[in-house]
């Protein structure tokens, strides 16, 4: 094909999308198809003459990888894939449908889909995980494009991903800025203004290259030079027109996220003109060229070595957690760590020491290190183990979210947990954490009390299909469980018992030990109580709560280093609702803590053993 | 004071706030001296030279606002407050203790602070904040200055704030970026390339100036040049070392958050002797010279005018509250709404169509919008309503959860909440918003579900000392209230009851109104049900809930267009924690959602009229 054929057929090709994104919101009477116009050419362009891919097998990890950051243009997105042959393109009227999965904005229930977008801002991060993923693990010359909306550029996230992308040399990457000037209900910032553009890409450490975006020669161009350019990414700033080629919708206000309605017929007919469909030749899809080596997946991941600890030096559960990344990442080759300089603090320092080619420092930016984790979990690869202090998570909550609609097997490791971190004050005390983290469906959230358990938490952690998200504490814990003691998700262990325990106690982390001292403290009173560490919080053993608290007279105290909404007590009392005749006294931290000694903090707060033995006392 | 006596006593004055930093570490034995030392000299201009401000009077409206965004750096922020004479130098030796205001990061328990920092990356957007305020609101001249550390311009957040700086040409304002090269574990991402930083600022359109940082005459002569620098901000790049005059320790790795120890007697003596307390004359703090008009505060905040709904026509509550913000605005001058970019979904709209000169378009940054919102509250004189999508709030979770521990009376209004917006699907979902907003000490959540109580939730909002979050719904509801329907924060409704009631519903937003159609169905059977509309979710209205579940065979259905955790039904099954007989049945969204039409996706997740019915005829 000559090079104007190419062109022309490139040209024809973006109207073709352009008349699906009109028809299938039409016929879904929602959706966006006026952002999906501006970016036609870079969607044809790059679907039919740049990206190499098997619209077959659209998963295959040798193939070019996209992500449409601005999830809202899915209608755009759908029909390229049909149009290249994924599926037929009589399923795009599917658009929106409750049967269908061509969703309002794109999942990875479609196959062709590698993680959720529809929140701004989030798709460069995936990308430079993919990226990231492909030059330093893969090592293999697939390329990673990105296309994102420029209203969703105010987002810091994006900055993030761009200080990452070029940190880390990722010349395989390229992001494309569809500046359509418009955003939902007033012009972007920085409007068509593509000299900032320019200036704040350039000095980011990008290779910037401004073009018309509406020209495919020049984005043939642009992708060339981009697949030139080393050692840095390149970001290609198209500058576009919201509706580009709708007549009288082009470039006007008050036209986002609206079916064109009475004024969509003749849009059409006139786009069917441009395209002549009849005479069209759809060009032969790029075959993929890089190569990618198998990774050989273990049935089970193990621990290269068990739990050893003697039982008698106290331990943190965070250093346990260090510990067991370390010898997981030793003995799975596709183990990943990322950190958000805190390594030193969550002690995934002991993984990257071990295994420095499979840690990523993010940098204090934590929005991008989620998304730079779920990105190089896609396609089922890698699993990625994510660090900061568990308060600091909640910094990528929204990535967390998506990560949710993504089913991510990312798994969020969270330090630092409540108010027995001491002295740091409530700025660094995550007492809220469980309650976040408990909304994501299927996720599984563990809060191991000792370093045997920490480590299994990790290995389970590794073989669960899914989000996990483990809360681990800053002081020494005395260990609880022999070395080879077995660990189940959803199974939760009696810690103490006696035949005569006349209430439950529930606890987790630094209560639970607090717990078993009031035990103590009980005991000298002539009462026995029955302890149970959860392990896992979600999903949570309701079968031996509820055997515990008939057995210990229906009387149960839980007690917690958490806010006292969406914590251990909620999950507790949610899952006995409807039980009858259970008296249950909450403990948990009621106000904003402040500085002082753990202790002291415990104390001040009502979660230490002396308001846990109380609490006892009250209800028998 | 000649210039050469100016920038001596600066100098003597920065050791000894190295001193203070020192020692005050030392006593706590925790915190970040060499943190605090690469920025002693920036400390020592600021507060003895260049800001106009009362240390007798730290939230005096006129003065000069101070935010310390490296919140780790509090030792040396104490130490100059102290300094400056807001307090005994010798209680500077509490840092950290459980009864002294001095904790570990700065929070507005001590009342020279007015917005907690700590979480990294967040006091520029505060900074912006207290700058837009000052330009815009009380154009007054009070600056604004912030100092940043370097490891947190990883933070995107901190990049939106530049952006939002430029955008509104913040010339009040003034960033100071210390970059000391360290992070927490390893280097920053740029080190000591100032040539960078400059061009990132200057590409967000601040004046950037690059000094030595550990040279007072250059400070001197930067404060200058920003105070006369106009229509931007400007950005001071201080090239520091981290541990800057503490010999053996300077610009050394892995002294980060470490008291110096042994070493600390040494390096405390080398420095008295740079200080040579004896001589040294504290100079004069500068005077306020801006003017601050006086804001008379209403004793109660009112709408402009009732609700005024015929009760026939269907009413969305998120255009119910953007009716009641604007009557809000048009009846109290110092209410200020912001958005991001959302304001023609959320009908934020409302309020920048009647009062345009008080509302701030945020674009699509919901960090920065959330930190500009605790920066304009600040000192109390205005009451700031945010809005977005609720699922994107939580981009802004940490920010919100800083905002906690800054006991800021910030209201935050999601709307679009739960698959009850239908066709676009999971990722514009809020379905953990009231997981996450319960968590918030003293918040009050709002779940109006008609615009009667939409509109009262609004006028309770402004009235509330504290935060609050308000979760509005898309779709049109029928009108439930008479428009003179008096509401409380606590109390709950009941809409519909009998005297023979088999069974309570607690229900709000969509399922309300679903729960009465499946009353009516109920009672096509022979079934009648009472139904509570909670008005708040927290604080909950225990005692409502009692009395009916009691009254009505102890049999409870909660549902909620919400995932089960966190949401109605814990906080409903929490508040009946104890109670002894509850048939509880809980419906709620349990899996990822996806595209549909609202009507099939509450029948598809389970919490339609049907499956109400349904639950009823189960307990009864």
């Amino acid at each position: 094909m000559s090079d104007t054929n190419t062109v022309n057929t490139l040209e024809r090709l973006a109207n073709l999308l352009r008349i699906h994104s009109i028809q299938s919101t039409q016929e879904a009477n929602s959706g966006h198809p006026t952002s999906c116009s501006s970016m036609a050419e870079i969607t044809s362009v790059l679907f039919f003459n740049v990206m190499r891919y098997d619209p077959k097998d659209p998963r295959n990890p040798a193939a070019d990888r996209f992500v449409l950051s601005k999830g809202h243009c899915a209608p755009i997105l759908y029909a390229a894939w049909a149009e290249a042959g994924a599926f037929p393109v009589s399923d795009l009227t599917n658009l929106r449908k409750i049967n269908s999965d061509l969703e309002g904005h794109p999942t990875p229930r479609l196959n062709f889909v590698d993680v959720a977008t529809g929140s701004l801002g989030q798709g460069l991060g995936f990308a430079c995980g993919m990226a990231y993923a492909g030059k330093y693990f893969d090592q293999s010359d697939y390329r990673v494009y990105c296309v994102l909306g420029d209203g969703e550029c105010s987002e810091g996230s994006v900055w993030e991903s761009f200080a990452f992308g070029s940190f880390y040399k990722l010349d395989n990457l390229c992001a494309i800025i569809d500046v359509n000037r418009l955003g939902q209900s007033d012009p972007a910032p920085l409007q068509h203004d593509m000299e900032t553009y320019r200036k704040r890409v350039d000095a980011f450490g990008w290779h910037p290259i401004v073009v018309n975006g509406q020209d495919v020669t020049q984005l043939l161009a642009a992708f060339k030079e981009a697949s030139e350019t080393k050692d840095k990414p390149t970001c290609i700033l198209a500058k576009t027109f919201k509706g580009s080629g709708l007549k009288g919708i082009e470039n006007e206000l008050d036209w986002h996220g609206k079916p064109l309605g009475d004024k969509a017929n003749e849009i059409i007919a006139h786009l069917r003109e441009l395209v002549n469909e009849k005479t069209l030749v759809r060009p032969q899809i790029s075959k993929i060229t890089a190569k990618v080596a198998e990774i050989k997946k273990d049935k089970e991941i193990k621990l290269s070595s068990p739990p050893n600890y003697d039982g008698k030096k106290e331990v943190a559960t965070r250093l346990a957690h260090g510990t067991a990344l370390e010898k997981l990442g030793k003995g799975c080759e596709y183990v990943i760590a990322l950190d958000g300089d805190t390594k030193n603090s969550t002690y995934s320092i002991k993984f990257r020491d071990a295994l420095p080619k499979r840690f990523i420092e993010c940098y204090i930016a934590e929005q991008n290190m989620v998304q730079v984790a779920i990105g190089v979990a896609s396609r089922q690869r890698y699993i990625t183990f994510v660090h900061t202090f568990a308060c600091f998570l909640l910094r990528a909550a929204d990535q967390v979210r998506m990560g949710g609609i993504s089913f991510t097997r990312t798994k969020y490791v969270g330090s630092h947990a409540g108010v027995s971190i001491g002295e740091d004050g409530p700025s660094q005390m995550a007492l809220e954490d469980f309650a976040f983290f408990r909304t994501i469906p299927n996720i599984v959230c563990f809060y191991p009390s000792d370093a045997v358990s920490a480590e299994r938490a990790v290995e389970l952690a590794a073989n669960y299909d899914g989000a996990v998200y483990i809360r681990t504490s800053r002081p020494n814990f005395p260990i609880l469980y022999k070395n080879d003691e077995v660990f189940e998700i959803g199974k939760a262990k009696i810690v103490v018992e006696s035949s005569n325990d006349v209430c439950t106690i529930v606890a987790g982390g630094v209560t639970l030990h607090e717990a078993m001292k009031a035990a103590e403290k009980l005991k000298g009173v002539g009462k026995a109580v029955r302890i149970i560490d959860l392990f896992t919080i979600k999903p949570i053993d309701r079968d031996t709560i509820l055997k515990s608290v008939n057995a210990t007279h229906n009387r149960l105290v839980v007690v917690e280093d958490h806010y006292p909404e969406g914590g251990l007590g909620e999950a507790v009392m949610g899952a006995l609702a409807g039980q009858t005749n259970v008296k249950v006294i909450h403990l948990a931290v009621k106000e904003v803590p402040r500085s002082g000694k753990p202790a002291e903090l415990l104390s001040k707060y009502g979660i230490d053993a002396e308001h846990i033995a109380n609490a006892v006392e009250k209800l028998v």
